[in-house]
């Protein structure tokens, strides 16, 4: 017979067990194309430390990133055309993680096999599936992202680590009112027309979008070097939040020429992709870009827009680890909601229904 | 029924629930006058953290350093005239952490408050009262400590920060045998002058006083720089313990011509204000000031006393945070007391009664 | 009456509290000789934290790195003719750990003394002995080593600190397959000479030796500068693993001239010492030494076989320590054994053995 108390302590002990920290049956994001060169690149993702590397034939592989014999990471081994060798024994393992030879060893035991992952490169960018015991094969293909292959776009990115978890960052990009106060020294402006912008939340059981207008304003100083405005502009800010990323499209163009709900509008662009993939339950890992079309000194421009965005994203994680330290040094304590939040709000409760969906 | 077994187990969990770690209904040193200037100051103390700022009317406030928002800390925020405006989305709070501000929304949300705590500043120390449940409201004033402020003595002073609880650094200030052989290559000088003097030591319910006097003696190369001796001196250390905070007056005068027992007497003289706040269990503050009356060179002589002070308090923090870690290695074992202990196991007593008394 | 599962939970508590974390009744290296001159040395030896020093006699001690009065390392000390004089307040011990001195005080505390521990000083090694219970007193002499005394080679060495567990080190020097992978560009030349190189492993209760030998074989660079063969060589590599130390026999002759059975053969020889003591459970010292006997350019040659080592025992350290943090990542997991593996195999045997001896 078990009574109330022992239930209780089941069940919390259950949930530890059971209940799988971030959402799964999920394309995330593990890295860019670019990253993937001569040598394998370690990485944790959703607490699963992973080696990616690019196999001869061009296609990407993640494996478990640990040698089956000594342990060792396989991230500190070396390419090579059939795969990766293990830097300590010399173990030599395929993209399916199937040991291919034991250097001075005829026989390769049945056991030396490592777990691989299922991963896909589109568009630029490498994405990795992590799937519940009933849905290790994935269900879907990865988004596709065709800023970065169309043509239309310059762009570049990065890939930021952060000491905080995930949804930290995902709040801070749904709400961009934060501009006016973390970001006074770079694409900030004027705090109050931040705040004042008109705003609309609009989501469903898997996205959310916040679309912010700012018609009949200067433009900024970025936005005039790039583009040639003949005056007041009507900006743009559309956030849309998917669980494993986000996509910004800001912009502007000449006052009254365009409809800011035309999905091919003209004017001055930043389309900027942000994955935001756990490392654990309490570091991050954020992999960005940045797209633009300058019309004047595309190269001179263009190079000025990364530079911002990145000294943006530093002001971003100085802002979020202080944040996520203080929340750790108060614990659990209630917060007050202010009218902002809406959006990340709205994120966090899909993150949470999917979480205890993927169960 | 409860067995001895099961009443043990809950008074240990009840201590440590229930017995606060350090005294509490006590003044103690949150900071120094000047720095509190045009940003607000994040501090740690008694393991609240807590932002110290002044407001634009001179007054020194202290709130809970994190936003009621979003926990930011207030401290990476910005001084306003109301207030400290918090660096994520701009906040602002008064003097008293009522929020006089949420940037872009009319309506101010009536839990958006922040918990203020009691400060003084007088005589250039900022005090901060931490009460016990009971005991909310301040019973005293704060202590006086008018070598700050009557104009007689020339003093600079900084904030040290320790890895080692806050007692360890009264030991060390109680006692100061230890100069021979920490500071044997500053103030130190003959180990065995300064181990063998008379010491007296004296002390009540709340305050323990050591008296030395080391007579006709000679005096040190900083004293008679500093001030115009005839030959050999009387010298003394008063080393005055209060639960928050030291006084040390050391000094000499030509041999024979004062009372080392008059309070009005004169001669050289250095004044050691040594504040001693707990930053948490087992880290602390040290807020400390040197002041002196040098005749000759005074500045000179000043920036000598100071700097000698600085590599001494240095000295001691080396030997303190080595000790604190051996002590965490070895955990518990008994200590053996020597006769220069008398002092520091009387200010332990001190600080255990009055622990148990704001229980 | 206790149901197996109570059992079971008695056996897991005092297997924690009641078998000892390393083989004891063993001389552990704490040092060498060339460490020990005018200033006292710290290091932790199997968990104890340990003070080194050599007394006015040329003996050297042993003590408890902790000053019995107020617990500061003795290591913070400084050495006089008679011992170490603790750098707080001064209490003087000898070799034995016997208080000789408070300063300022006539009498010594009855319980002024610090624990000593067995130390003896051979052929430049420091060895320390940890007892069981049972076995307190060394029960044999410290092993040998002429090869640091009979002046038929040059030696040099080092001392590295690794933050992984002492085995994974013997694991390491058991198998010299890696130098073909990890040491690649230094020592290792050809990985599959090395992998394939004939391989004979001995053991008993105590000890394992590893002999491989690669006849006929173009020597390497280094072989070449220091030594004037002929031509081909015949390589041998004698691994003997005791259980604090290994020796290690490296080297070659003309092909054909020597048996390389022969323990009086001739040829360069390398001849390394590898004493490997935990620090604690997760940390270890590697004390190692390598001594040679150049013909040709003796100092040049030396100094660049010593360099190469210190390079390569850098390699090692680089994959221990990733091995060990993959390790903990993973927690326990199963690992794939490969034909390289039987010496250090025998090695973990023998070490669980004597462990479990040692209760």
């Amino acid at each position: 017979m078990s009574t109330p108390q022992t239930q209780s302590l089941a069940y919390e002990v259950g949930a530890l067990t059971e209940l799988p920290k971030f959402p799964l049956n999920q394309w995330y994001v593990a890295g860019f194309s670019w990253e993937l060169k001569d040598k394998p690149v370690g990485r944790t993702l959703l607490s699963h430390p992973v080696v990616l590397f690019r196999t001869a034939d061009g296609q990407v592989a993640a494996l478990e990133d640990r040698c089956c014999h000594r342990a060792l990471p396989l991230s500190h081994g070396s390419l090579e055309e059939q795969g990766v060798r293990c830097g300590y024994h010399g173990l030599l393992f395929d993209g399916k993680g199937q040991c291919l030879e034991v250097p001075g060893q005829a026989k390769i035991p049945a056991k030396a096999k490592v777990p691989a992952y299922h991963v896909k490169e589109r568009d630029q960018i490498i994405w990795i599936w992590f799937g519940s015991t009933d849905q290790q094969e994935p269900a879907i293909e990865p988004p596709a992202y065709d800023i970065h292959t169309k043509g239309e776009y310059l762009f570049e990115g990065d890939v930021y680590h952060y000491d905080a978890p995930y949804q930290l960052i995902h709040d801070n990009l749904l709400d961009l009112s934060h501009l006016g106060y973390v970001h006074l020294h770079t694409i900030g402006g004027n705090a109050k027309i931040h705040m004042n912008a008109q705003m609309r939340v609009e989501s469903d059981e898997a996205t959310v979008k916040v679309t912010r207008h700012l018609p009949d304003s200067v433009p900024p100083p970025t936005y005039t070097a790039a583009y040639p405005f003949h005056g007041k502009v009507d900006r743009w800010q559309e956030i849309e939040f998917q669980v494993t990323h986000l996509r910004i499209w800001t912009g502007a163009a000449d006052a009254n020429t365009v409809s800011l709900d035309d999905p091919q509008r003209g004017g001055f662009h930043m389309r900027g992709f942000h994955g935001v993939t756990p490392e654990t339950q309490t570091t991050s890992h954020y992999f960005w870009t940045i797209a633009s079309n300058p019309k004047s000194n595309s190269k001179e421009v263009m190079a000025k827009v990364v530079e911002q965005t990145a000294m943006t994203f530093d002001e971003d994680k100085v802002v979020i680890e202080a944040q996520y330290r203080n929340m750790l040094e108060f614990g659990p304590k209630p917060m007050v909601d202010i009218h902002v939040d809406v959006g990340a709000n709205r994120a966090r409760r899909i993150i949470e229904q999917l979480r205890q969906a993927s169960r």
